[in-house]
């Protein structure tokens, strides 16, 4: 049996993640696979319910426990949802995974990189995703995206100078792990970014089959 | 403002850790300190919504979930309760700490002494209790003491070999801090363990003033 390929999709709230995450699952499913999306935080019982703590907006906690929060839903994540799916061959979409953590509590809340690092290794060991989709838009612009469509949570209303700084850690991080992780102008057209995302994914697709020796 | 003193308790359920915990409040306060008492997992309002979660009879999570999750209660706990006490000059008792991940998650559930080390440094950074009282019980008699007092919790119903793992993971521990973790016979009779437990508090206690020089 051929493992299943991770891909996750990260951006900050209003980049356009979504819309393309439902468009890969069907591209995905079309070609005959079976594919799992799931999210960060969350993506299992015991994960929703940090989620829940994690976005409370009454709570205030420091940023070395929201990485660890972060960090023990997805190891547990990991274990009961993802590597299950991987082994058993399915490919598996996640709307955010550990780059969100250099994100937003390493650029946003200010944590130091290392101490992510260390985390990262302590959990996953190496494992990462196969291709990271990395939707990038001005803040501006996800803030009038958002602004009707529903109320804000604690991360959204956290101020714009938070989110710039989110957006330039995901960027760092994405020059720092150019093979992996590409990134997407979420700023133009939907075509555009539609395009985009067909040609990162149909090279990846074929990329994969060429090298597995599959047709 | 001189810093306060941070003590912890530690042992399995029904090792005799409340009863003397309380006389200990009791003795400090009667030194005129400010006294706090506190517990993990919980001791702030994340703490016991995690201690919840742990709990749950229902939830089997993987162990370093469960290590990651105590340390996040841990973090907070430390930020927002034991700090701030301790710095303002406060004695803070602890109804388990550190320890207790050494001894159920690495002793019971198996984890690598060096993975909770490296959480322990990544959490603590090298802050430690400045003593540890280990209440020691064979694991009949905490099952003895415990059977008619309430229903087993997730931690409790696990077997008793379980248990005996945890306490050899405690008296390890104790080994490897031997100035630092007090073992104390919990088994014997009341009156026994309390004048063990008076000893050790009040050496420690001339020591610390011999030590900081006040009287």
């Amino acid at each position: 049996m051929q493992y299943g390929k991770f891909i996750t999709f990260e951006g900050i709230d209003g980049a356009g993640k979504s819309t393309h995450l439902a468009w890969l699952e069907r591209f995905l499913q079309e070609k005959g696979l079976e594919v799992l999306v799931t999210r960060e935080p969350g993506g299992t019982v015991l994960g929703e319910a940090l989620r829940a703590l994690l976005l409370d907006q009454r709570r205030t906690m420091h940023a070395e426990t929201e990485a660890l929060l972060m960090f023990a839903a997805r190891r547990e994540h990991l274990d009961k949802v993802i590597l299950p799916a991987l082994e058993r061959g399915a490919w598996v979409i996640s709307d955010r995974f550990t780059d969100a953590s250099f994100a937003y509590q390493g650029g946003g809340r200010g944590m130091a990189l290392e101490k992510l690092e260390q985390l990262e290794h302590w959990v996953q060991e190496g494992f990462s995703p196969d291709l990271t989709l990395y939707f990038d838009v001005p803040v501006e612009v996800s803030r009038e995206r958002l602004q009707s469509a529903r109320a804000a949570d604690r991360f959204e209303r956290e101020l714009d100078d938070f989110f710039e700084r989110v957006r330039q850690a995901y960027l760092q991080r994405a020059r720092q792990f150019p093979q992996r992780i590409r990134v997407i102008d979420g700023s133009s057209s939907l075509e555009k970014v539609k395009a985009a995302v067909t040609e990162i994914v149909e090279k990846f697709w074929s990329t994969q089959f060429d090298r597995d020796g599959k047709e």
